[in-house]
């Protein structure tokens, strides 16, 4: 009997890609049982199934053999079966966070730039910003949002403030990232599907207007204490743990030699 | 005919839970293709489709009709259709950011708290974390790690540093949140599970320990920095944008008043 071939992980799981084999239902069916057996006997734990949209008829067979979903992309769902019978499932969930990032762009005048969208629930001016795309650094994800919306080029000084919210879409969490932006154009371009008014600001009369919400007043206000505190929150580079690539840490560092240089 | 019935959204969506009916295969694919063509007729955009693990059958179905995967949690898959032929889909992905967060517990001796873990790729001290379960604050999940890894209870105090990493599991990116934590209690009870080390270390011991990584000696600098500066990364509520419950939100803050009082 054909047993499915998979990649082995020093947990002592298994990943199977379907996608390697053009089986018939009733051939998935059978080899799915035979394999299983064997990974039992083996002492295999956990086994993951990576099945591709076109192969989407194996799903209701995995499920009958006790996996459950995992998580999924466009193009493929991951299900699971936790092996042993008296240890308990340390398979790692997915993510439930989305990171949102928004470009606190201020100009020489101390103004800011500003926004109100063309679908919204009640007119406010906001912040422009956006979801991150997959893989993508906070500092990126301000500069090409604020770019698609005002048409304004940028580049990241710091993160001013952190918005942690719960009960999100799909009950996910939110993670809502503003960041320092220092502009590097000055003429508004304004997307016209997402946006309906873009213009520079003044710091205070944004902070005071009565179309602000009160977590912006927050923002605007957190911004104008860290230059009171002469620190920010800046950007730097740290070796990862395997020394194989340098990541991005974030932390406090004091403006004094900034604002004197 | 009957159609399916839906949750309709303010973008024009609709939200179907296929766990409401009990249909065979054959009566599920007829409903399916008489609500798809009245949906394109009425204007509608996104089609989503939420299929528990018990009605996987319907999986396959879906896909045959021009549906892909969204995400999936262990009890459900949810799969989508954008019907306008000439609009982009605008539809929301969903998370692709793990949220890992670690307590730096600092007693009044400048001892910090650190462990061992029982499985390693190398043998090193780090500190004590883990993943956030759903719906926690960066605090919490500081608090339970520790107390779950090594018995001592704790109090958030601040933010030290965020490090942002991509390229992790699945292809996801990777936040891991360093939180300042004061200690309530004192007697170490090691996880035995996870665990093989645990102890209070002098902080300048740690800096310098060659059993320590590159990220975590760049951490202890932040953590000592920030102290100069007279500023921390601290928590407030802020009221959220529908002004239905408060939310937290992280910026720096001057710490002169707290340390002199």
């Amino acid at each position: 009997m054909n047993l499915f071939q998979g990649n082995i992980d020093r947990f002592g799981g298994i990943t199977v890609h379907t996608e390697k084999w053009n089986l018939s239902d009733s051939e998935f069916q059978n080899r799915l049982e035979a394999s299983l057996s064997e990974w039992q006997v083996n002492g295999n734990r956990g086994i993951w199934f990576n099945v591709p949209l076109h192969q989407a008829g194996y799903v209701p067979i995995l499920s009958k053999n006790g996996f459950t979903f995992h998580h999924a992309k466009p193009s493929y769902v991951m299900m699971i079966k936790w092996l042993p019978k008296n240890e308990p499932n340390l398979l790692p969930s997915y993510p439930h966070t989305y990171i949102g990032v928004a470009g606190l762009v201020v100009n020489e005048r101390n103004q800011i730039l500003v926004i109100q969208e063309k679908y919204h629930t009640r007119p406010h001016w906001k912040l422009p910003g956006g979801y991150a795309d997959p893989g993508e650094e906070f500092g990126d994800t301000a500069r090409r949002e604020v770019l698609e919306e005002t048409g304004i080029d940028t580049e990241f000084v710091s993160i001013v403030t952190l918005r942690h919210h719960h009960k999100h879409l799909f009950e996910c969490s939110d993670l809502y990232v503003v960041c320092e932006m220092k502009p590097l154009s000055r003429e508004i371009s304004v997307c016209k599907h997402e946006i309906s008014h873009c213009q520079w600001m003044d710091i205070e009369t944004y902070k005071n207007h009565p179309e602000v919400s009160e977590m912006n007043q927050f923002v605007i206000q957190a911004y104008l204490d860290q230059q009171i505190c002469r620190a920010s929150v800046q950007v730097h580079d740290v070796l990862s743990f395997n020394r194989d690539c340098y990541q991005k840490i974030y932390c406090i560092k004091s403006t004094e030699s900034v604002s004197g240089s």
